[in-house]
C-alpha cells in the first residue's frame, strides 16, 4: 500500500478536459437551481401527500432537468464514454463537490443515489432486454429506482447473511422476505428495484448470492412504512421497509446470471463512494464556516466566544482534518482510476471508514459551539450530524471497511520480503535499540 | 485556505528530473550506509569519552561522505540549483523519506539537522566573509553547526520572550543570557552556533531580535551540560544548556543586520520542517511493521494477537493515518514550491501539528501490541515515541501551530464573502432547516 | 478539592430513614406506574391536538397521583422536613435512580423538573401571597409550571448577558424580551413562569438580574412556536420559543428582591441537578443492556457481533465509566448534604460536565452495535443520544462548568502552602528528577 | 455489577480504628524519611557499584526501619490481624496514598513490591519450614524477594502460556526456561523468588503451573542482565532478565502444591494492586499540581499560559478524572473487604484498566505545557510518565482487565432476567421509541 514517489497517483489535479464540464455544472447550479430552490422547498413543505409531491415541484424540476440537457450536463456520471462523458473518478470526485451544494442539482443532472449506480450496473451487465425496459427511462430521467440490500433480521455488514429467498418455479422467480432502509423507494416516480436475494444456498458462500430486477408494483411487493434516521423519515424520497411474500418476476429479470450478486456489488463501488465522501467533506466545511461564524457573533464573559477555550484549537483542528480527509477522497478516486475499482477497493474502505466519522466530530464541535441553537432547528447542525452519523452504518458500518484495510494491509506485510526483513532485525535482544528512527 | 480542483498544488508526484537523484541516494544507503551501520554502532558504544566519538567511528563517516561526494550526492538540499540540486520541496520530500532509514544516511550527504538550516540562511543572508569562514567548511561537511534559540527562563514558544542579550560595545556584541537544548552543540566537530539575541529591546517587537554567529569556543560560552529527553542525553549529538557569560564576538558576526531575526527565522522554515515530517512519517510506518509483526508471532487465548480485541482495527486506523499525514505532508511541500515559505507557512504548521501527534499515537499502539517488551530496550519503539513526543514541542509546540493554522482559517473567511453570504442564511430562525447537507 | 480520608463525604451509603421511602417508590412504580405506560402512550400517540393531552391521558395521570398520595410519596423531592421529607440529596440521588425507569414516575410523585426547582425557590424566598398564589397548587399538583432563562439573541451561558429587560411603571414591572428553549411551557396545565429579567442594568454585574412570577396567560406573552431538539419538538411538553411585549406584572410578583436573580439560581443548584445526572447514568445502562442484547442476538462473518473487533472492550470501559460516573454523581450529592450548595457547587459542575458526555459516548457506540436499527424508531437510542447530547449544552454548556472547576482548582492552588511548596522543589535544575512518583 | 443503595460497598470512609496507625504513619514519613532523602539519593548517585547501594545509603534505610519498628509501624499491611494489623482494604488504601509521597517510606515500613505480595503468600500457603527460612526474615525486614512470572518468549498475558519447565527428578525439581521484567532482582538484598513454572503440562489447562521458591544463589540462575523501561534500568532494584539453567531446588520448595499456580496467584491481588493504583493517582495529582505551577509562572502572547487555549478545561477534565478514578480504587478496596478477592477481581480490573491509562493521559498534559522543560531531567514528568505507561503492561495489559470487565458484564447480563426482560422490549418494531430515557 506504499507509495511509488513517481507514481501517477499522486497526480490529484483534475484533468484539463473536465474543465470545462466542471465549469458548465457550476454556472448551472449556479444561474438554474440556485435560484428555484426556495420556492422548490416552499411547495414542499405544503405538500397535501407526505409520500407525493407538491403541486408544482415536480414541474420545476423538471424545468431544471430541460436545461441541464441543454447545457449538455446530462449522465455525465456514467464512466463509459460513449452513453457518459468518460469522466474519470477523479475528475467526477472535483465536480460532486460543487454537486453537493445545492440539494437539487445532482436529481437536475440525472446523477442522484442511488440511480447512479443502478444505471451503472445496468449498462455494464443487463441484457437488451433490461436495458431497454429500465436503463433506457432512467437515462432519460422518467423514471426512478432503489437498492434493495439490507435486512433487518440479520446483520447485513456480512453480505453472506442477506436471507431473502428467490426461488425458481415455472420460469418464474418467486422472492420472499424483508429489506429496511431501501432508500428512495418512498418516492412516487420509483419504479424499479435491484434487489439483492438468496438464489443458491447450496453454493459457496460468494456464490449463493444474485441480484434481480423487481418492478415495485410486483404484487406481493408490500412497502411497509418509512424507517426513519434520528426519528426523521426523510419523506418523500424515503428510506422504506419492504416486505417481499410470494413477490413472482420473469426469469429473465436476473442480473447477470445466478450467483452473481458479489461481483455485481463490485460494479457498484465507483462514482457513488466517492460521491457521498465528498458530501461528507462539503458538510464539515460548511459546518466549520458555521463555527467560525458563530463563534464571532457572540460575546460571553467578555470575549468572542471564539476566543474562549479551546475554540481556536477546534478550528484549525477541523481544519487538517477536512484538507487530509479531502486528500485522501481524492486519492481514493486516482486509485479507482489507476488500479481499477477491484484493486482500489482498500482505498475505498479507507475513505470510507475515515471521512464520515471525521465529519460528525468536526459537526459535533460546531453544535457545540453554538449552544442550544446547535441542535435547533434554526441550525442545519443537527439534521448535518445526523446524516453524516448515518453514513457511518450505510454501505458498511465503519468496522467492515476497517478490517478490509487491516487485512490488506497485513496481507501487504506478509507478502513484502523487505517489510519482513526489516522487522526481524528490529526486536532484537541484542542490540541497544533505543535510538530508532 | 480552499483547493482549487485544476490547481497545481495538487500534483503530488515527483519531477522527472529528480528520479536520478532519488534513485542515487536509495542505491547510496543501500550500498554504502547500511553496511557501514553495525560497526559504526558496535565503536560507539565502547567509546571512552560519552562527549566524543569511538575510535574509527568518524574515519567510517569520512569515507561515507567521500562516496556521497563521488556519487555527486552532497549539499543537494540546497533550494539554490547553483550550490545544490534546485531541488523543489516536493521532491526533497520523497528523498527525505529515505534519509530517514539510515542513521548514517543524511550526514554521509551533508544533508542533517540542524546545519541544513543553518547553511541555507548563511547562503541567503550572509555576507562574504561570513560565508567564507562558516558556510564553506559546512558546505564542505568540515565542521558542524548549532542553532541557539530557545531559553530555559521563558516560555520561547513565543519568540518575542526570548531574553538572552546582546549590547554592542567598543565594535564588540557583548552577549549575556542562557539557552537550553541547543541540539549538536555536544559534537566535537560544532564549531559555530546561530544565536538568536534580543539586541534592540526598544524596538516593535518583531524587531527586537536578532541573530548572530557565536563560535563555539568564544571565552564566556560556557556548555553546563546536556539537557535529557525522556532521561537519555542523547550522546555525543546532545542538546546542551548552555550560558553566556560577557561572551564578545566581533560586530560584524550579525547575520543580515540587527533586528532581522524573525525575518530569518522564515527563512529557516525550508526542507528541515518536511525533513522532519517524513522522518516521523517512516517512523510510523515502522511502528506499524513492528505492530503487525508481533501481533503475528505471538499467541494468547487461543489466537494471534494480531486477532485479538481491537487491534485489527487499530491496524487499519494507523495505516489511514499515516496515508493521510503523508498526503499533507506531500502537500506542504508543494506549497512551499508554489507559494513560498511565506505563504505556505500554514500548511506546514498544519502538518507540524498533526504528524507527530498521529505518529506518537501509532507507536503508543504498537507498543501495547508488544507488551513489556514494548518498553524494553530489545524494541526501538520506546525510544522511536520520546523523539516523536519531544517533537511536539520542539520547533514550537502543537499549540502554537495550531493557533497559526486558526487564525488563518478565522482570516480567510473574514475576507471570503462568499463564505460569510453562505453563514448569513444557515442559521435562520425562519426557515426549516433540519435537512442540511 | 483534595479528600481527607475520614471525611463523612466518603460515606456514599443511603440512610436507612430513606429505604422505606425508596422501597415504596419502587414498589409504586412497578405496581402502578409500569401497568399504566402502554395505554397512556397509546391514547398520546392518537391525541386530537399536539400541543394537548390525548382523551383520558390526564385521568391516567390523576389517577396515578392520587396512589402516589396515598402511598405517602408526594412532594418528598423537598429537602424541608416539613413540606417534604427532608430526604437528603445522597438518598434523593438513589430514588432519582428509580425515577428515570419510568416516564410516568416523576410526574405521578409530583417531582418532575422543572417544578422541582421552582417550588424549591418559592418555597426559600416566596412571600406568603407568592405562596398562596402559586407555590400551594404546584405542590398539590394541580398547575405546572416553566423557567424562563435562556435567550436566543446572546450567549446565555454568561448569564449576565440576559437581556430581557424589567422596568417598573407605576407599580408594575413591564417586561420586554425573547425567551427559548423554555422547556414545559407547550403543556396545557403549565401556568406560571419564573422569568429571568434584567431589572438593574446600572448595579455591579452579578445584581443586575431578577427573578420575577410571569404567569404564561399575561396579555403580551406570545408563544412563537416549539424549539426543536435534532428536528423533534417534544409537544406536548415542549421547549418554547417566548416573546415577552409589555408584559405587565404588579410589582409584588418580584421574587426576593431586585437584583437578587444570581442568588436565586444558587438555590436552583439541588436536587434537579442530581436527578438529571441519576437519568444519564439510567440512560447508559440502557444503552449498555442494549448494546449486550444486540450483540449476543447477531452474527456476522461467523461470530456473534459481540464478539467481532473491539466491541468486549467497549462493553468495559462503558461499565467502567458509568461506575465512576455513579460514584461521582453520589459524592457530588454527598456534598451538597454536607457543604451546602454554594461550596459543592464545584462537584455540580463536575458530574455536569462529566456525565452527559459519557452518556453520549456509551450511546453511540450502543448505535454503532446495532448497525442501521441504531438510528431507527425501533430503537430508543437515537432518541436517548439527542436527550444526553442537548444535557451538554442545557444549565451551562460543558464549557462553562469546567471553567467553575478549573478556576476552583487554580485557586485552591494557589490557596494551599502545601501544594505550591511541593511545586517548588518538583521543577528543579540541579536535580536528578527522571524517577518520579 | 449494578449498585444498591443500602450497599455497604458504597461506605468509602477509613475505620475509626485504622485513622491513628494513619496519623502515624503521616507523622513517620514527615519527621523521619522526608529529612532523610536528600542524603540518601546523593550517596545512590556516587555508589560505585551500579547493582549495589552507596556507602551509607543502607544505614539510612535501617534507621528508618529501627524507627519505624519503634513506632509500631511494621508490616501492617498483611491482613492477618495476628501478624499484621488487619487492616481493611480501605483502611490500607488510604495509607498507601501516603505511602506514594516519599520513595523511602514504603521500604522503611516494609511494605514494598513484590515482598508485600509474597509476604502475603507465604503466610497463607506456606509450610511450616517455608515460613521459618522465607517469611520469618522477609517479615523481619532482613531480605527482599521477587516474583518471576514474566517471559520474553510467549504472551505472558495469558499466563498459560508461561513455559519454564520444572520437572520432579529424584526428589528436586528441576527448572529451565527464561523469565524476564523480575522487578527488584537487581538488589543485592534479593534472596528468594516466587516463580512460576509449568510442571504438569498435561493438566487441565489452568492447572498446569505452580509457583515454586528459588533461592536466587541456586547454581544455574543467570542474572542475564537488567531490562529496561524507556531505555533505563532502574538500577539497583531493576527489572531483571534471568535464564534457569538445569536449576534444582528440593521438592519441598513446593508452594501449596503441584497445579496450583493459578489459586495462588487469586491470593496475590489484595493490597499490592490499591497499593499501586493509589500511587498512580498520587502520579496524577502531582502532574495536575506541576501543570497549574507551570501554567501560573510563565507568559506567552500577553497571557499566562495556563489561560492560553485549553489549558484551564485540560486542568479541570484532569480534576474529575482525577476524583473519580480515587472513588473507583476505594470503591475496588471497600469490594475486596466485602466480596473477597475472587468476586472482587473485577473491580480490580476495573481500576487497574482505566487509572494507568488516565494517569498517563494526565501526565502527558503537565507535559505539554511544560514545553521542553516537560521532558527534561529538571522535571519528574517524563520519568513519571513511563512508569504509568508501564503500569499498562505490567501485572496484565489493559487489554486483559478490559476483557475480564467484559465478561463478567455480559455473563452478569445473561443471568439476569431483569436485563434481559427490559431489552426485549427495547428493541421492538412495533412502537415509537424515539422518547427514550
Amino acid at each position: 500500500m506504499t507509495m511509488s514517489p513517481h507514481d501517477e497517483m499522486n497526480n490529484l489535479t483534475m484533468s484539463e478536459k473536465a474543465k470545462p464540464l466542471l465549469d458548465a455544472v457550476v454556472k448551472h447550479i449556479r444561474d438554474n437551481c440556485d435560484p428555484a430552490l426556495e420556492e422548490y422547498e416552499r411547495l414542499g413543505a405544503n405538500r397535501a401527500e407526505r409520500w407525493g409531491y407538491g403541486e408544482g415541484q415536480l414541474e420545476i424540476l423538471e424545468g431544471l432537468k430541460n436545461k441541464a440537457k441543454e447545457a449538455g450536463l446530462w449522465n455525465f456520471f456514467l464512466p463509459n464514454a460513449e452513453t457518459g462523458e468518460g469522466l474519470s473518478n477523479l475528475d467526477y470526485a472535483f465536480i460532486a463537490a460543487e454537486l453537493g451544494k445545492n440539494p437539487l442539482a445532482s436529481q437536475s443532472m440525472n446523477c442522484s443515489a442511488p440511480d447512479t449506480g443502478n444505471m451503472e450496473v445496468l449498462e455494464r451487465v443487463g441484457t437488451p432486454e433490461q436495458k431497454e425496459q429500465w436503463l433506457k427511462p432512467l437515462l432519460a430521467g422518467e423514471i426512478r429506482s432503489a437498492f434493495a440490500m439490507t435486512e433487518p433480521d440479520v446483520a447485513s455488514s456480512d453480505a453472506r447473511n442477506v436471507g431473502t429467498r428467490a426461488v425458481l418455479e415455472n420460469g418464474e422467480w418467486v422472492i420472499n422476505g424483508e429489506k429496511y432502509y431501501i432508500s428512495g423507494a418512498g418516492d412516487p416516480r420509483c419504479k424499479i428495484m435491484i434487489t439483492m436475494v438468496k438464489t443458491s444456498p447450496d453454493a459457496e458462500p460468494f456464490r449463493q448470492q444474485s441480484q434481480i430486477l423487481v418492478p415495485i408494483d410486483t404484487p406481493g411487493v408490500e412497502i411497509v412504512g418509512p424507517m426513519c434516521v434520528f426519528g426523521h423519515d426523510d419523506a418523500p424520497h424515503g428510506h422504506m421497509q419492504i416486505r417481499f411474500k410470494d413477490v413472482r418476476v420473469p426469469e429473465s429479470n436476473m442480473l447477470w446470471g445466478e450467483g452473481r450478486g458479489f461481483e455485481i456489488s463490485q460494479l457498484r463501488l465507483g462514482p457513488g463512494r466517492i460521491h457521498h465522501c465528498m458530501r461528507s467533506i462539503g458538510a464539515a466545511e460548511k459546518a466549520l464556516d458555521l463555527m467560525i461564524a458563530r463563534g464571532l457573533s457572540r460575546e460571553a464573559f467578555g470575549k468572542k466566544i471564539i476566543d474562549l477555550g479551546k475554540n481556536m484549537e477546534t478550528i484549525s483542528r477541523s481544519r487538517i482534518e477536512i484538507e487530509a480527509c479531502r486528500l485522501m477522497v481524492l486519492k481514493a478516486a486516482k486509485a479507482m482510476d489507476v488500479l481499477g475499482n477491484k484493486e482500489a477497493r482498500v482505498w475505498v474502505s479507507m475513505v470510507k471508514a475515515m471521512v464520515p466519522e471525521k465529519a460528525c466530530k468536526i459537526i459535533d464541535d460546531a453544535m457545540q459551539v453554538h449552544g442550544a441553537t446547535g441542535v435547533s432547528q434554526w441550525s442545519p447542525l443537527s439534521g448535518m450530524y445526523t446524516k453524516q452519523r448515518t453514513l457511518r452504518l450505510a454501505d458498511g458500518p465503519d468496522e467492515v471497511h476497517h478490517a478490509v484495510v487491516a487485512r490488506a494491509e497485513v496481507k501487504d506485510f506478509r507478502n513484502s520480503n523487505d517489510r519482513q526483513a526489516a522487522m526481524a532485525d528490529a526486536t532484537n535482544r541484542g542490540s541497544r535499540m533505543f535510538d530508532g528512527p
